[in-house]
């Protein structure tokens, strides 16, 4: 993969990177002071903090939840038994969509990708038993973001927890949806309206809370380079930013909580290359760009996940291979949590068994490989700090094309982002076609038996269930309550003041996920795909 | 790991490698041209080769063997045909001991531990159709060494191929069998004959032979730390090299021809850090104390295997993790070859299954990994360095220890090294017990469910096999042939004359191992081991 990079460099970073040996003499012009600085400080190449996991372990974040609200309640309460230090919820593409679990588009895929929510009822039942003012919580939700933290809130409340307790995470990041992902509802200037509304809402209320995680990893797992991933992801946060300051705030007062997402895959030393190079960038950018005052505003912290892309449904076990490679990349870039993905995800969610064992991966890296030992354990290794050069360089050189462009509105509508990552998508296919690109298993190693591995069946009769459930609770609510609510949530809609306080207030009146983003979606209109040519 | 290694050190590094952040300012006493030179030059710290991976992947070399030659030789087909470069031969533990496999001491032991071989029949058989001039062998034998050389060098002569083309190793390293393994036979000084005849025999017959594999994984996997398998290794290869340079050979005739075999374990810098260690400290002992002037008597190759004991029976995938990271290890620490255990090997002898698990993981750190595109490329690492730094005056503290005790022989029979080692063993199992050191699965994370697994059964019929064909053979040789033969080596063992030869004769005589290594007891007596207190 490393090559494939180094072949989109425009300059001569791919030689040198082909150098047989990396010495003392390779980086004249490294100053270790203003390339590097120290752990925990600016420009923050070496870590987010001082002491990193000398202090505090990264957090264990497995992404989960899969058929009703019930079961992925039971998944989640074994995984806090087993040494989880943070939930990650992962929920079906109904959910993700804004479609209720009985709209006729939703007929197939409820509770298959993720857990299904429709409303505060789900929500209760999610987290029954699990203390909200003592886990942190992930949620990976976009278009309806707004509405799925909404829910969190009132659900924590209920639970006795103030919101100032709450910690966590919504991935509210709508941009990489519209270039690598696809659960996108409305045009782009309004889905950034509802990203500034959910990060200028939890300034003032939920000051724990990371309202935004701007994701690398679905450019990357789309086909991108390394180079390109950090250069889109941190495109999409300068887009994020220039929005909130619009919006009135200052940048001190909210990038401290802005956080990241980013995907490991096989290329070990390019990864942590990678998550060094995007520290460094992101720091010059946030201090040089808005003249940030505060240390932590320039100080990225970021989730990372291992490569789905990566793995191979031909001999599965091969996958905790590749998912050990790829953890240790992450954390030796210096991750704050980590989801490890299970050997069979290439398949189907993952069964129990297969979860365990991504657990039990994090696990012996924690506690058994000395990787706590030390901070920035390769830093100063003269192939790592030329190749975060270079990622930098590369990364650095994508943000200006960019910028030139007039920002990423206009680079997404212009198709110009999904097009280079098609072009690196193909490349990375036909060198695996030519054989240039080995994929132990696929295209080199193969057994002729078949692959005898259990997966995991959701139950059909999910929807079933949850459109009963769903039913039930459209029936027992307070009608006139509901419909004030909606209509409210309409008119701040057409308004321009921020939306999180109507969906709140939605929420508590029981309006469904869908009930409100359509609502939303009449206000603001749906969103049509360019065709990337 | 690390944390008990520094314990045990003996001056301020241990603080030292507790500092939190390790910069360019940890090391002011640094020579990067003296300390690490390139790779390829003197004195090694960076690898043996100059291009390393980068021209060639290490050999993949899977240490296997089980029940009747026929059994192993299909496996060794099977192997090959999976991509394996080079063959690791495993021995059962009567074939090690000298002992026939009609022995009564041999009962229950047939077969188990690894292939039993009686005489040139059956290593016949477990190289049919194995071409001996292509592939290379590794043998793990040593008090028995000389023998089963013999009858392989014999048996490659049938095949067609001349001891100049042969290429392969065997262990031949007796003195860790008296520090930590076990399977030695003779007295001390006449096991160094042994081991000195078949160095000097090599030098002149088969000069593409590495005709010793001084063995620190041994002593690793008995309990001792990283600094330990260093020092104690080094102190057994200076025994061998003054018992060779005594035999009459230059230090420039053989050196080149030694070889090593590390332990990977878990803690991966640690574990990068002394190979580099080992590799300088080598080199800087073979110039300095013995003038060598071929760069190639410098220069240290190894082979290593992860680490065995630690395996887990709980929980027998996760054995995969750790193995991923160890094989990492011993990449990024440039190992020549490498042997990756079968996640169940905690419990026996690898599955098919489990056996093709642990290739696939070396196929994918090959492929997959993007290690092969630079060399050493942890080096300049600060803390890499610093560690390397540490771990090379431990391990030099050790050999200076045992110079002055009068070498390795006194310093074995005193029971000093085996002391110093149960020291070591006794302080990770209190780490284990008190919980400062985790195991996953085993003292943390641990599961009620029982482990269900399939292991591997030998055919409880392989002895009544095994010794009808030893039956037969010893029916159908000729008598007088093998008398003379018998004759001649016990002869030989009683003067000074190298033994070699004789043990070819008898070989091609049809002499079986147990009568040979037998014949050579009669006159060398046995070794009568010291208790430890």
């Amino acid at each position: 993969m490393r090559k494939d990079a180094a072949k989109s460099s425009s300059g001569d970073g791919a030689d040198e990177s082909r150098k047989a040996c990396h010495g003392p003499h390779d980086m004249p012009e490294f100053d270790e002071m203003s390339d590097l600085g120290e752990p925990g400080g600016y420009p923050f190449t070496r870590g987010a903090y001082p002491g990193m996991y000398r202090d505090r372990h990264w957090t264990i974040r497995q992404y989960s939840g899969y058929a009703t609200a019930r079961e992925s309640n039971r998944r989640y309460r074994y995984l806090l038994s087993q040494g989880n230090r943070g939930l990650s919820v992962a929920f079906d593409l109904p959910t993700q969509l804004g479609l209720d679990s009985d709209h006729p588009l939703a007929e197939g895929e409820v509770g298959r990708a993720g857990v299904a929510i429709d409303g505060l009822w789900d929500m209760e039942t999610l987290f029954r038993e699990i203390d909200l003012g003592r886990v942190s919580t992930s949620m990976t939700i976009n278009a309806t973001a707004p509405i799925l933290l909404a829910l969190y809130l009132v659900q924590a409340r209920r639970q006795g927890t103030s919101w100032g307790a709450v910690r966590g995470t919504v991935q509210n990041d709508i941009l990489k949806e519209y270039i690598a992902r696809g659960t996108y509802l409305y045009p782009v200037e309004a889905s950034l309206r509802l990203v500034t509304d959910l990060v200028a809402f939890c300034h003032g209320a939920v000051p724990g809370w990371n309202p935004i995680s701007i994701s690398g990893y679905h450019i990357r797992e789309a086909g991108s380079t390394a180079a390109q991933e950090i250069g889109f992801t941190l495109a999409n946060a300068e887009t994020y930013v220039e929005s909130v300051l619009k919006a009135g705030l200052h940048i001190d007062d909210f990038a401290p909580r802005l956080s990241f997402f980013f995907a490991a895959h096989n290329d070990l030393f390019e990864e942590v290359a990678k998550f060094r190079a995007a520290r460094r960038l992101w720091a010059r950018c946030v201090k040089e760009r808005w003249g940030a005052r505060n240390p932590k505003s320039c100080m990225m912290r970021f989730h990372t996940q291992t490569g789905g892309s990566t793995l191979t449904a031909q001999q599965p076990d091969n996958n905790v291979v590749r998912t050990t490679v790829q953890a240790l990349a992450a954390v030796l870039g210096g991750t704050q949590s980590l989801h490890t993905n299970g050997k069979d995800e290439a398949m189907s969610l993952p069964t129990e068994a297969a979860a365990e064992l991504a657990l039990r991966t994090q696990q012996i890296l924690a506690h058994e490989s000395g990787l706590t030992d030390a901070v920035d354990p390769l830093g100063g290794s003269w192939y790592l700090e030329k190749l975060t050069n270079r990622l930098e360089e590369e990364s650095e050189s994508y943000l200006e094309r960019i910028r030139s462009m007039g920002g990423m509105v206009p680079a997404i509508e212009s198709g110009f982002i999904q097009r280079e990552i098609q072009d690196s998508a193909h490349r990375l296919q036909r060198n695996l076609e030519s054989g240039e690109r080995v994929v132990v298993g696929v295209n080199r190693f193969q057994d002729e038996d078949p692959v005898d591995i259990e997966l995991l069946r959701v139950d059909p009769e999910t929807r079933e269930r949850q459109v009963m459930e769903l039913s039930r609770h459209r029936a027992g609510r307070n009608r006139d309550r509901w419909r004030r609510s909606m209509e409210k949530l309409t008119r701040t809609a057409r308004g321009r003041e921020n939306l999180m306080a109507a969906i709140v207030e939605g929420v508590e009146a029981g309006a469904t996920v869908g009930e409100m983003s359509g609502a939303m979606g009449e206000v603001f209109g749906e969103y049509r795909e360019q065709v990337v040519l």
